[in-house]
């Protein structure tokens, strides 16, 4: 039997089995070590300023899979009731959200159990936005952290480093998602290489502006699997990337603290 | 026709209306300034730690309304489908939450809506857990303030604030509904009339660790209609303010960006 929007879920679950049941699949995961760095702040903290880097989540807002992820139910409104009270129908995977540990992995940490100093750590932004203009599928790679650490120093001690790919500028537009005439996503992303060399530096978490922490174009999602599966997290969807510093701001990801939660709709920001 | 969960939506929604329909219902919203102070940091702000304000959230954890308010649906699973991914159904009102100006007013702002400014702001933490371990009914009045602000100095501008009564630790005992053979609630909460001295005083928001920033038994949830119907904000059923220092910290609340949104679980911290 069938309720409403089943068919549709049944339809994604097979279609997305034979997609994640491919190359990089789960043979790929954790070959490097599973200890991110937590609680990074020997020195403290400071900051003048708050960025938001969480878009306004509305039910148009544009997914993965290209169709709606969130209903909001009113219960109660205030002419009738004497007050307004919502309802939500939602996909972890919607809007500026958290993927953690166990979204790609069979027993990875999920959103509870994500100790909060391993979600407000040291901010690295790296802008490749002119090279994802030239090429939409283009993939950041060990020579861009060359070159940031280059103009920079050294990534600190539990550093998120951010992929600024200017995507975050063609929300509202079919440019977001990209979709060719096959209906394959075309947007920058991780290199799965990159996934070794962050652990190797002491990278707590990543994120994107675009809907994927792998490029649109990727067949296997390997930057998700070997990345999400050796014990860290992803932020997919920010807003703001284009406004932070390359340097010197501190990430806090507002995460949903819901027991077994692959992830969720987060409020995201940057303390400058 | 009422699908399953409608009649209780009804029910519920009938006797609401009576509760929120009360004596100081929409005739008592705002008579004070509307206009909370935004932005508040002046000097850097520094902090060494993180301390976690969220309690983990699962569909058992209790709701004012005594009736589970969180659904996990798994959609997809890492041993059929190669990853995770749950839905959720939820109430705005559950959990460590955020309630908006929007929860008790006609027009006031919802979650999308509330700049981040004023969501980073100064805490001070008002320890009632004596007269309230004595006084399940306790209501924080004006004289509270006096006390802590004799012994910390005046409420910095924009602030948030806490009011610890100890019920954080009943948390999984019946005491933390503490409800009678009546069904009434039994909580400490803020006194009404603290609305217009909080405002006065500059404060942004305010924050409980109980199930409503009325104390349990109030039968007509003034300081909700006062205090966001004012456009300010409140977190409740917040955890471990037992562990901060009573002024000194600076509250993080991570509410939803979600449009028109009420309120909503949050991810809510200090950075001490
Ligand atoms: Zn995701
Ligand atoms: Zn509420």
């Amino acid at each position: 039997m069938c309720v409403p929007g089943c068919q549709e879920v049944v339809t994604q679950r097979l279609s997305r089995r034979n997609l994640f049941r491919g190359a990089a699949g789960m043979a790929a995961v954790a070959a490097f070590s599973s200890t991110p760095v937590a609680g990074a702040f020997a020195a403290p903290v400071s900051f003048t300023r708050v960025v938001d880097l969480t878009h306004v989540l509305d039910p148009a807002f544009p997914t993965f899979f290209g169709k709606p992820q969130l209903e909001v139910r009113k219960l109660f409104t205030f002419d009738k009731d004497g007050f307004n009270l919502n309802e939500w129908v939602v996909n972890e995977h919607t809007g500026t959200h958290l993927d953690t540990p166990f979204h790609f992995s069979k027993d990875g940490l999920s959103a509870d159990a994500l100790a909060i100093e391993t979600l407000v750590v040291p901010l690295a932004v790296v802008d490749v936005s002119a090279k994802a203009a030239a090429n939409p599928d283009y993939q950041l790679v060990a020579a861009d952290l060359d070159a940031w650490e280059a103009a920079n120093g050294p990534l600190p001690a539990g550093v998120a480093l951010a992929l600024y790919s200017g995507w975050e500028k063609k929300l509202g537009t079919d440019g977001f998602r990209n979709a060719d005439a096959a209906g394959v996503l075309h947007f920058p992303g991780f290199h799965p290489d990159l996934a070794a060399v962050l652990a190797r530096k002491g990278a707590s978490g990543v994120v994107v502006d675009t809907l994927s922490l792998d490029h649109g174009a990727s067949k296997d999602f390997a930057f998700h699997y070997k990345w999400l599966g050796s014990g860290r997290w992803g932020v997919e969807a920010a807003a703001n990337l284009g406004a932070l510093p390359p340097k010197g701001a501190t990430l806090v990801v507002g995460g949903p603290k819901i027991k077994g939660a692959s992830g969720g709709p987060s409020r995201v920001l940057a303390l400058v």
